[in-house]
């Protein structure tokens, strides 16, 4: 029914037919919560106008945009779950304002030129699942100039952690279990607990220094050649002495007009209770990588009402959690001790859905190298 | 590698090779203390005999009976997790009594008759992955007339239950989210959340009646043969008015030697700190359902010192939970009405590890069929 489709894209979708995965991202109550916030926050940019919303799952965010006024929106999932979608809608006496289309935003014909693209596309370490390329895809096939894309900006940071609990649970455990000593189990251990990243939740604590910002995405902007690889150089001075485990990875995403587009400004109040976090928490204020990869970081002014939505340690916890990369020995550091080495993150050519992750640090004066895969 | 396996048998063995698994199972004190309990109780059996673990995984059973004094313990496991285990037992010094066998019991040799079998091959819903033949056939290619089987005897238990927290978070969840009406999701959703049983733990407040004794295994004398296909008729009389929601199961096992063996009889309290529950605790009294499958229950009698390791819902939770099979539809019971049927468990032809089910049953003179796979 597909077609261009890949049979890793078939299973792709296919994984998305669960109602289960839906579920899930729909009570992750920042995510949706965000999202309807800012969809009624650019009302005036909806109201009346053609949206279309790339991987629109059940269709709740396209209920949303048709709530608050669009003329018609595109709902386009290659998943089955779009025959949901496009009950769900029906139901809701919405089939004149909302067209579900089953395929790929490759695929998928829309006659006429859009105004707004909704897309919730992020993956685990924002970049997992390869999704940003579809929202590419719709933008350059049919955003009209100047058209709205929520969200406008995304950024993944990186920080150095330390969490001994962890460690230790699934390895240090193995020295004595019961009174036995099991250490013959470590290499095993930290190959299967730490070969490939960890998607787990992790808190402020765990995080030596402030983070470093290892890429910031323009949708506006944004190329798909420009995200096959990702390099960046990283210098971090930890804050504390401690034993340093590996990586954490986290992102945001902002919604911010084009430039010069203005906002309706809704105060929060009116859109239900939400646990949406407005620029001026100084925890979400993002900061910029130089393309050229230095570690240098200058603060983007953001205005007060851009809506930004964190999945940082410190923040409220969502479904994505944060993406940690372990190394297999713990590196002791001290205070003001510089970390520093590189990343570079590139779709697997086995499944473009992968993501290889090349990893290199060095600190006290020992390099190493990590590579791993995130399937 | 392994000879005479099928590509089914590899996956599972395959599944086994991961240390996560292991972890999780060992951290079970619940499993893994009263295992050790068991083994010390029976030292006098063990001590100076020949032992043969059946899915010995890391090697800590087989490490058990060794330190209790076996002169041999044969370990055998067709996951490369044997590997594993084989280093363990280097790098405690037990090489010369623990004799690592990476292969099936089916195929493994052992040049001589065996004391003891000691196993822990309890699936989910106690015969999901089918390694009770496992078992079987170790005993009777290699057990002496009058040996121990360790456990000797697991019971499956099945009840009624209730639980609308459950029902409701995925299924009443949406017919309204965040306002909108999303009741067409529904039918999907009963079908993703409870077409197949559920592994979750539920509490004795779910429980609406005593349990039903579904299959009564007697480890010494049990053929492969009887458990292809289990059927059972079962009738219960609700204790309360309240929704049924579907069936729970969970199993015990029993640690008792073959007839006129005499155990130890060691005080717990020898043994470590334990939660091992000694039978007398009204809970684990366990009841046989006759052959026949007829639903009369007559309680057996259990020494005092008899070893029970129990996953029923009033008792210590463990990793095996409980298994939950779900109705699409909630059945509304009164107080003493009856809920009767019959249910066959069966292994699936497509791969004998699955668990076919097929549940009848009729309450307030409405009849329901529902078949499902556990996979």
């Amino acid at each position: 029914r597909i077609n261009g489709c890949t049979e890793y894209d078939a299973a792709y979708f296919q994984s998305y037919s669960h109602v289960g995965i839906h579920e899930e991202m729909i009570k992750d109550r920042v995510r949706t919560e965000t999202y309807r916030s800012a969809i009624f926050q650019y009302q005036s940019a909806i109201e009346g106008k053609v949206v279309v919303d790339v991987g629109c799952g059940t269709g709740i965010l396209s209920i949303f945009c048709a709530l608050a006024g669009a003329k018609r929106v595109y709902a386009v999932d290659a998943s089955e779950i779009a025959i949901q979608a496009n009950e769900v809608v029906k139901a809701n006496n919405l089939s004149d304002k909302i067209i579900v289309l089953l395929g790929r935003v490759e695929d998928v014909d829309i006659d006429e030129e859009v105004d707004v693209i909704i897309s919730e596309w992020m993956g685990y370490m924002l970049l997992y699942e390869s999704m940003l390329s579809s929202v590419i895809t719709a933008r350059d096939r049919w955003l009209k100039p100047g058209g709205l894309i929520l969200p406008s900006h995304a950024t993944l940071y990186m920080a150095p952690i330390t969490h001994s609990d962890r460690y230790n649970e699934s390895i240090e455990f193995w020295r004595n279990v019961y009174g036995i000593d099991m250490s013959a189990m470590v290499p095993l251990a930290k190959q299967c607990a730490f070969e490939e990243p960890s998607v787990e939740t992790i808190i402020g604590e765990n995080v030596l220094t402030w983070p470093f910002v290892v890429k910031h995405v323009d949708c506006y902007t944004v190329t798909i050649v420009e995200l096959e690889t990702i390099t960046a150089k990283y210098k971090f001075v930890s804050m504390m002495q401690a034993p340093l485990h590996g990586f954490a990875f986290w992102f945001d995403v902002e919604f911010a007009g084009p430039a010069n587009m203005p906002n309706d400004n809704h105060s929060p109040s009116s859109l239900g209770e939400g646990s949406t976090s407005l620029l001026g928490d100084s925890t979400t204020v993002s900061s910029d990588a130089c393309a050229n990869g230095s570690n240098q970081r200058r603060k983007r002014a953001k205005s007060m009402e851009t809506l930004v939505l964190s999945t940082a340690p410190e923040d409220e916890p969502t479904h994505w959690q944060q993406t940690l990369l372990y190394f297999y020995e713990p590196v002791d550091v001290k205070q003001d001790q510089v970390i520093e080495g590189s990343l570079t993150l590139s779709q697997s050519k086995e499944n473009p859905r992968f993501l290889n992750i090349h990893l290199e640090y060095t600190s006290g004066g020992r390099s190493f190298v990590k590579e791993s895969v995130m399937r």
